[in-house]
């Protein structure tokens, strides 16, 4: 393990951290509230960062230490970007502030705060840009303005994207977190003015649209988007959702005259498979419920969108929804968006890859010798890749299970207990009964909540970068 | 697809299925019920069976009619099985009889009756009789008394089974069937003389006794084993179910003096450790609950035997323990006995295989060229083994997932809809809530009822041979 290059990492990071950090004093100083939580943060990050900046250390960046910089730069950042919140006073332990600043950077969504309209902007700001930043991935930020923090960075793409089979946009890896990085402002810039047309105010407008882009989820609002009441934002925000749950890829891939190509993937035509065929069965199952076919399928598409793509708005309390919709939106919850996008949850490339892989197993039953590929977008997939989606699924699932069996130690429903891990490890927020659209994360203990943000953090980082910090052979010199 | 062959097949196990029908005769007889529904379903079994029986066919039997007679001789079987309960009168329709006879082939013991104690013994006798029949799976029973039903029938056996790793115990097929058959036996005849020693009058006795070593748990009392209020047999009855979870061919090493090599099997440390986990949790958990702890232990001992051998008698409701102690249960749900004994489930051995792997992979991901092994037992698992097994956990989700899909029109709650589908793959019998250790599946709809037939059938031959059905390929002439 290259310790030097480590922390010379992080210090890179932590000062890019301070950086962020202006924004929302900015945004305090405009508002005249208190800019002093982001202040000392500010000089106490920047400080830190540079100090370990200055480490010399030789460039080798190897796969491992690739995996373990991706983890340890989450779990630094969160644990700094925490300060503001524990300094302003707002949230009552640091373990609380700790919990909304990973749900915030893994683009979660799930919130321990009870009242958030009354916070300060500033503060609601930094809440809302940490998800913004946590979205495209701190990584490729990092690499978009830093791309002499060591050689090999490929190595970091590789564990950061999201999905399990990454396809450069172009061959170097700097000018594809730029091209990422780029789409992902110009979304942005694209739905907060058309939020603003709407009939938003500008703040509101913004930090929707962070909450959106990288399918976040954090309102400044107690009732979410619901408290709005303008549907033509809920249509914005709804069509955003599904963009950004798109491989990004698709976009350059329709940017530069490729639409056929990108419009080919078998990923694409699964996810909107799946988004349509949601959207009718909830639809044909709440009919009876709305007063109109076009509120009802509003609701829908708006519920589905916000789930698939883990985003976790609010507009209907779909707990009152009957079980068949419910359980549509559960199975939502665990596929997710496609890989390469701001989404979370399994991925619809993998659950793609699962189907195929059972299905070629199925058919070697009958024909033990025959010799069949699995195919992505009509290429082979190698077989190691299909055995680490096989091995991710599993662990996904294990690690569900060993999530709730100590979030069950609270004692809330089974419901609430096994949703609650779930809408963590997805990075959707809310989830059901206790957890669902209406409630939050506040009740639970301090313990729970540990797990919980570890649970965000797994999902966020696809497993394997957080579990590998556990295991002892990662930490032995070469 | 030898279609004639797998018709003789079909005729032979009617002509069985015909003989077993006999006993539930006698004993309707004996208590001087009516014996018509019985004699009936014989006279129609006997006919067909013997008329298929004699349709000449080539011994030509591959891997592909292995799996598929087994599928169908489950699903024959079922449906003749259904005629003595729908003749009888006391089921309301067919899919109620054939959900009931499902239920009781496949060992799981979930039930559609309210009223169990009304009906007549001979019915009873037949209901508890299937699922014994069922526990060692009717095709090592086949294969016992019919050894001469075509060539090639370790196909057979591997088809049928239960658990990813089958190791003969002698070399020729039918041997090691006769031998499994005597164990089953051996510990079906210790068990009556334990109960009925222990004070349980001997029908009741017998009938506890074959819902034990399947590992099925239909009762013949409302309350099931809490009605008898002897805790002698509920101590006799959980060490039985306990012995019945484990792989049989233990007992086999333990009888021919080669008891190390038996208990050095990973397998039945890993059963062994997450029951005596499980119980500690548990009885933790619960103790505030109880006056003594002995009670509350000896409650423990018996749920969690109950459900890790995926038996599902009830001696207390467990819907009134804690989140943490459902929780445990939901997770032994999941995972079952051991391969190569009655119990349901995913199995521990596939359990333990799947945690090897993930654990392999992360290695990997540190050292990709690293060239690692996972072994069972000290000896290596080839790949294509380890695959099936990941697949398989793959598919038992997906199925999961599928089942309630559809089961969730019916409009229970989330947690009566998936565990009452999990309950049904796992063949244990109750879930949670609607479908409690206090509750039945007489509410569902036809149409659930068929799709938890169904998810009984998958479950208890270990999905592909169920699966493989409904694959087209399969039914190509050669």
């Amino acid at each position: 393990m290259n310790y030097k290059l480590m922390l010379r990492t992080l210090g890179r990071t932590l000062q890019l951290e301070a950086l962020c950090l202006l924004l929302p004093l900015l945004v305090s100083l405009i508002y005249r509230e208190s800019p002093w939580p982001f202040f000392r943060t500010i000089v106490l990050v920047g400080l830190i960062g540079t100090l370990l900046a200055r480490i010399r250390a030789t460039p080798d960046f190897y796969t491992r230490e690739g995996f373990v910089a991706v983890g340890l730069i989450w779990l630094v950042l969160s644990l700094f970007g925490a300060l503001p919140f524990y300094l302003s006073g707002e949230f009552s332990s640091f373990i609380d502030s700790f919990f909304e600043i990973v749900s915030g950077f893994t683009t979660t969504g799930a919130s321990i705060l009870t009242q958030v309209e009354t916070l300060p902007r500033g503060i609601l700001f930094w809440r809302s840009f940490s998800s913004w930043i946590g979205g495209m991935g701190v990584l490729i930020f990092t690499l978009a303005f830093l791309p002499k923090v060591g050689g090999r960075t490929q190595v970091l793409v590789q564990a950061e994207a999201t999905g399990p089979v990454s396809s450069k946009l172009v061959p170097k890896t700097s000018l594809s977190a730029r091209i990422l990085y780029l789409i992902y402002i110009s979304l942005t810039f694209l739905e907060t003015v058309a939020l603003k047309l709407a009939g938003m105010p500008l703040y509101d407008a913004l930090v929707t649209t962070f909450a959106t882009v990288c399918t976040g989820g954090f309102a400044v609002k107690n009732l979410s988007l619901a408290s709005y009441g303008l549907p033509a934002c809920e249509i914005i925000v709804t069509v955003f959702m599904l963009l950004c749950s798109v491989n990004f890829a698709v976009f350059f891939l329709v940017l530069t005259g490729r639409a056929k190509q990108a419009l080919g993937s078998d990923e694409l035509r699964f996810f909107l498979v799946a988004v349509l065929l949601s959207v009718g069965l909830i639809f044909w199952n709440i009919l009876p419920l709305y007063d109109t076919p076009g509120h009802a399928l509003r609701d829908t598409f708006f519920q589905v969108a916000t789930v698939v793509s883990t985003t976790g708005f609010s507009t209907a309390d779909f707990a009152l929804w009957p079980t068949l919709s419910q359980f549509v939106l559960v199975l939502l919850m665990f596929l997710g968006g496609c890989a390469g996008s701001t989404a979370g949850g399994i991925k619809c490339a993998r659950i793609l890859l699962l189907g195929r892989c059972a299905r070629r197993s199925l058919g070697r039953l009958c024909h033990p010798r025959s010799v069949k590929v699995v195919k992505l977008d009509g290429k082979a997939v190698d077989e190691t890749t299909l055995n680490t989606v096989l091995v991710f699924f599993t662990c996904y699932l294990f690690l569900l299970g060993a999530g709730c069996l100590v979030i069950s130690l609270d004692g809330f429903s089974l419901t609430t207990t096994w949703t609650a891990v779930l809408a963590c490890l997805s990075n959707i927020g809310p989830g059901l009964e206790a957890v669902g659209p209406m409630g939050n994360f506040a009740a639970f203990s301090a313990l729970s909540k540990m797990i919980l943000s570890l649970a965000m953090l797994l999902g966020r980082l696809e497993l394997f970068p957080i579990l590998i910090l556990f295991l002892p052979s990662t930490w032995k010199r070469n």
